[in-house]
């Protein structure tokens, strides 16, 4: 634990000898920090020209992190969550057609258990989505399309490495 | 649940009598979805020049989102995470003394339960950390310097708030 | 935050000005701690002869706690979790087909996103379950014959009160 | 996927290619399901008493899953929490000198962040807790004593293995 931070002399710590192993235990049972650079992990397609850039897979939790990017103006078919979403908007404006705000960069958006809606997204619009658990995806008439969890969205991925070569990026299985 | 979608004209829809009850249900129990424009909740000064515009204080989770912001390079204390961080990077460079890597642009990072750093942000950095449980703040010699969780933030919201004579926008604590 | 506690005289608090602010805004925004009396929830019946007693329907997280009882032995579907499920054995013994365990009383068990198998219970069986995200049923041929979510479950209560007049307890939706 | 259920002849699977290729990914991705035995898992001291039998230590979300036993009446000093806790009644009766309420077998409590309380437990109670993030313990004056979180707890289990002479148990880190 000893800093690199140059502006600040490191004075001598006050650590137990029991603090310390539970930092051994940190170290040991515990897991550690995960930087996910943007340039590296590439984008994928998924559906009505949707792109997909993904960041994190937590398959114990069934949570998904992902760049949504629509390279044209497109929807995403009406669908229902069954855990909470949220969205940290990145660049251009999207929305759903049941509400009324359009959300800009740095717009921060809440999707609750239950709630059904149809999103937009508008040409060139960046969102960060996190997503837990599952998403239902319906047919105009209600019925059932689809259901997509975390390993959905983790076949969309492993295919599309399989089928462009590129290796698998195990590290966003974390 | 008539949808305003413009693309489509909505067949009749095979929801049941039980299914409509149940999603009834979700109107009276359940919570709505939540948007929070960027440009409405304002910027409000935290330490060292930081500056910090609030997304969500979700007090029964004891979880803190906002978007971290450094007009000018600067440092955040050394600091031990008690539960999971996220951080979707907006703009800038930023990263911890204890870390090779920078993010930049759409990097994205994950900090777990027990690790230790020193976060250092560029000039013009922008982040939104999702925060979960409570961050405590090391002095140089690892001793506790103070223990900061959802309500230490909504503190310093609210009381920015009462100075400067904004309003508390109570669609923060939901 | 006086006392009760007859053990200790209580010397003078050393919170400061700003720590009892700070407690005021947990009382003023945080949630209050809930405490479910078994004997006050009565059981409601679901299928297969299986009574649920609820204690808890979570609908911001989308998370159902209730205790899943066998008045005589019975199997539940096969079902898939979308989220993690764990569950505390009360009395009696339960299990999956597709595990050689037994769970007894004390056993723990915690079922991860993703895994299919279909319950068994005991004759008397109890189980504390706490159920995050939704679940679907299978049929024997694994097609879905439907999903539950916490409203499934807010549904199975609430038309159980209006049947049997009793009055929905609003407690355990928090 | 075959179903050792005894009371149904499996009918061929629906399952399509893409169906099977994901549940692979469950697999391979995915976590298991976990039967932690209460009888094979021991009881370890804690303080006052009060003994612990480990059930879980999910160091990467930091929540902790323990049943706590008071072979004799006993307290646990004031403190807060820092995340939501939850607690299902195994045996006897415990509660907080600061409410009314005393739960006896098979009441549930929820406490959530911010919460000040102090532990009573009535002698043979047996109380299951989930505990996410971590717990600040304090003196009688309100100063703090002792933050404990998943790894403090790691760290009791581990020194009891090691000066008794246990093996660790490793199924509890999952």
């Amino acid at each position: 634990m000893t800093m690199a931070n140059p502006q600040s002399k490191t004075p001598a710590s006050v650590l137990t000898e029991d603090d310390l192993r539970e930092l051994g235990l940190v170290k040991q049972y515990g897991a550690t920090d995960v930087y996910i650079n943007a340039e590296e992990v590439g984008w994928h397609p998924w559906v009505n020209g949707l792109m997909i850039k993904p960041y994190r897979y937590e398959t114990k939790n069934g949570q998904s992190v992902f760049v949504l990017w629509a390279p044209q103006a497109t929807v995403l078919g009406k669908h229902r969550h069954w855990g909470v979403v949220t969205a940290v908007t990145l660049e251009g404006d999207w929305g759903y057609f049941e509400y009324d705000w359009v959300a800009r960069q740095g717009a921060y958006v809440v999707e609750n258990p239950g709630t059904i809606h149809t999103l937009r997204m508008g040409e060139g619009a960046k969102v960060a989505f996190t997503v837990n658990g599952s998403i239902e995806y319906l047919n105009d008439d209600d019925s059932l399309r689809v259901t997509m969890d975390v390993f959905s969205f983790v076949d969309l991925y492993v295919k599309h490495c399989q089928e462009s070569g590129r290796p698998v990026d195990e590290r966003l299985f974390y």
